[in-house]
């Protein structure tokens, strides 16, 4: 960490400030400059409070030079991770798998048909949502346990992996049988929620919220990794602008950018990033363009009698023609 | 709820889609103008999904003509709420209370200390956080029950009822001497939480999230007044823009916007609002000046050792300096 | 126009808005439901104030129907614009052209040589800036009419058709061979600016300003039409948000929105919608996924002396790269 | 100006890069720490490209010590500037005034009529379009040169100085008898109509973009004071942001921010800042309350008439009653 000083600042307002970081076991360089004075810290910075320390009087600026995410940080390894998300399958380090279903379980007849129809298409994992987070109390909620339950069915009948979204911590027993947990957007900065899942081994899925920077997504990862479970992988779902005509502002970027950050694989949603079924496809394919690990994408046999979310959903037939056009995408990045 | 059909929907689309809303209970009246066919749709159209309606590829546009939020609108409960927050004090119609306090509870001094000093100038209400919601794992979580508890020595010995954060909602039985319990704008969206905040009784003090609209504020206030809990503050605390220069751009116009909407009492926060404890003045007197029912501002005995968020709080003499223009703001606005 | 009032309203308020509007020469239809009395409006009612409308005291909201662009609208206009962009090349309804070159012209030498590497690499357009819009006066502004003069010798020597920004209307004689005229983001409300371009029948192309929404975009893409120039492109090159490690987020899905309103032309600037060379491979390939008809990308041959925007720039060597790999993508896209 | 380099960079790679900043003509420090070298640079550091240097890939991170903007910034001028607009007002420094009157000029009547009532309500200063940025080329644009004559006659009776917007550079010589030129929102950075306008001596005031910081403004402050014109005044109306209630955020800690870095006066505009006649009130208060050095609100006899923006116009017997709360909120900010 870097501290830089207003200019006239005096000898003993520099001493005391010094000595302040000293008691807090830091190593101080002091490089008095023509007209700033630096101060340099080593050692662990992650105890300074640096908006405090630029709210000083003495002090014009400070910068952190190492990132508060450590876990995470592709600087200290180097390698892509790879996530081992149930049925032999795997997510990252050029393992690609395409999560699809509807947004929410409605019975089992719906789930097992379309999960045969994604697994026909290649979509290989099956998701749909049983705890729902709804922004008016009046919507459809979910099944709850119901939801698991058929879940979990139909799972056994089509051999997909299930992933699904957790709301609650209290929860996770009924998780048991679910391949991958699901944070959601609104929940990203759950902490409690997240430090219970970092005690699981379960590969956790965490959507980046709608005003949250790729730095604090790094670090909700942080929180999971912190407490022992590394299998995190990481998924854009757009961000909240100004702009109204989709739903969100899908940012695409987010996909290089993560891959230099992080070694965790990162996949997308163009599905609620921008909540309408046209633009899944085209987003998709240029998530595949921009090197997405893989991608989310409702599907509903019947998106005009959906319970949440029809508008943004595929039919199993759009889903096909899709999954043919991400396969060529996707060679003609690799090649 | 209208919607508007596209120019050259046939007659059969058209009644398929009024058979559709019939089937849901709705009352349909049509509407036939010289190149738009009108649906109006009478009854309880909130289990109508706008978005999916939106996408249908006959509809043109859909408007909803009644607010999704009941409990919470003021059209329904003209008069404003008057929220008793304990000890003989209220917020709401006229009531005007100031809540302080350090960002964390870090010992019972402290905050005996400096609840004294805030009662002193006029800050009937104590607040500090024991439970912190902290972008990092590894920076400083709070105190816990520990912290709950000197809040409730503090409060004992200085008489001021308390306000503090709930992160959890397997803590709420160590909230039972609390006064008003905070949501906190990272989980203005976690619906279990608001639900089972509903349950209780006690009031709830609501902050906008950061990338929050305010319907959606009061879509979560409905949360927890639908189930049965009447007693909400809401909490303007700035909004994530472009800007970087402060923390977060305090939306002061949020509060005559809210009295508009609503009956429940608005406050504001300028110390989270701004980050920076040069503008915490100047915004607070701004925030009583648009009408607000309340502040809520962090006073540290020292904030340059303070655990978290010192480069925001006041000291106890800016606090009294505070506190007696904010007095004479409030004079010269309801004289 | 269909104007919903609140309920309670009187005949004789009713009747005097419609009054109100037969004044303004509109056609008035009026439906009363149980609880709401709906007006709708045919005829020309773009000289109706929207906001005025909703902020009567007896409205409860408004909503205009028809899209108030007429010449962009695709809804008039199904089929794709070509526009000629000079030098026998065409861009849009499936052709294809990507724009390159360094941020600003410096010298001949340097437009040459960059612009001889770019058209051997398949880019067909050279772009250059002779007139640089900065955030500061002591930035450099560009060569100006010496820049314009440069980019003529340098379009002379490879047949490259030149792309550049004008700033001001009074520069528009010095653009006699420039064969696109750019719009760059800052002044893409410039009203003044884009009447005077539809005075002309040169190829314009309009650059989505940073806080702007789509449908902003496409008013001054009809700013330029009204005038009588139909020769637009539009081009995406980043909004502003709270994001701050890219410096602008480049929105995506405003290609396949873009295509979805209106039949002009939608390219791509990845340089500029990300500020960092490492992210423009990525981001240019995901453009193509998404359709755009077009790529802008900053080439410098020396980035790390360039007067200008050097940090996003790529090497020749690396737009070789690019160009090689945007094939494959497109490829794949179109088959 | 400090960069940072990464761990593990060479003898070699360090001396390079020294020696390019020396031959830019720096002084260069070099400070090597544990892990970390740090480069402090002294001198004209504003030739530096920041971006470009953050993108190489030895250098860890760049940060400027000091503003880029010389002539507006408090630092070195404490002192308030108070700014002379005609008819012996001034504003800053302790002088606030109130700039008051319809959007749109529409006539001597209505301008001499409102005019009037707004100098009997204390309003000193009477403003008027002439030339209207309008989103819409279809929208009324205002009556330019024969609206700037209207302004001139009212002035002449009424004896308010003018405020009123420019467009185009050109329209310069018809603005000979205006008082206080105005730089619109979406003209903030039309940086060749910034330059002309430095050449003037007139007072000018810019009024923030809707999508610029704090620092981007002082930086078109700057454009017209590197001309000599140090007659600026600088005017906060709302940001875009994701809340759509309002027409715009308006961000009211502007002004407490921008007294900080800039000895330049700052007024407010809650009209346009909010979008809704019912909210301006309220916000007007709160400005003054911030520390606004003025306001600037639309007023028109006929707000439902209105040809442009109508909607958020008071009425005069609402300014009056406006003028009275704001006299009282001054008061009792200034006692």
């Amino acid at each position: 960490m870097i501290a830089i000083l207003k200019p006239g600042v005096t000898d003993k307002q520099r001493e005391n400030l010094c000595d302040w970081f000293r008691s807090m076991g830091l190593e101080v360089h002091v490089s008095q400059g023509q007209f700033h004075c630096i101060i340099g810290l080593i050692g662990d910075t992650s105890k300074v409070d640096i908006s405090l320390l630029e709210s000083l009087s003495i002090v014009e600026s400070v910068k952190r030079i190492s990132e508060p995410f450590k876990n995470a940080n592709r600087k200290f390894h180097a390698q892509d991770s790879v996530i081992d998300v149930g049925g032999g399958l795997r997510i990252g380090g050029g393992h690609f798998e395409v999560i699809a279903g509807p947004c929410s379980v409605e019975s089992e007849e719906q789930m097992v048909g379309v999960g045969r129809r994604i697994l026909a298409a290649g979509g290989r994992l099956l998701r749909g949502g049983a705890f729902k987070p709804r922004t008016s109390p009046y919507d459809f909620q979910g099944l709850h346990g119901e939801g698991l339950g058929i879940l979990s069915r139909a799972k056994a009948m089509t051999g997909q992996p299930i992933v699904t979204e957790i709301m609650n911590i209290n929860d996770l027993p009924l998780f048991e049988d679910v391949d991958v947990i699901q944070v959601g957007a609104r929940n990203m900065q759950n902490f409690d929620l997240l430090k219970e899942l970092g005690r699981t081994r379960k590969p956790v899925l965490i959507k980046r919220g709608l005003a949250n920077t790729l730095k604090e997504l790094l670090m909700s990862a942080e929180y999971v990794m912190a407490g022992g479970n590394e299998n995190v992988i990481l998924c854009e779902r757009g961000i909240r602008t100004f702009e109204t005509y989709t739903r969100n502002t899908l940012d695409l970027s987010a996909i290089p950018v993560l891959h230099e950050l992080t070694h965790l694989p990162v996949i997308a949603d163009p599905s609620h990033g921008t909540g309408k079924a046209s633009l899944v496809l085209p987003m998709a394919l240029a998530a595949v363009a921009a090197g997405a690990d893989g991608l989310m994408i409702e599907v509903h046999p019947d998106p005009e009698h959906a319970l949440s979310d029809g508008a943004q959903s595929l039919t199993p037939d759009q889903f096909d023609d899709l999954m043919a056009r991400v396969s060529k995408v996707r060679e003609a990045v690799l090649s």
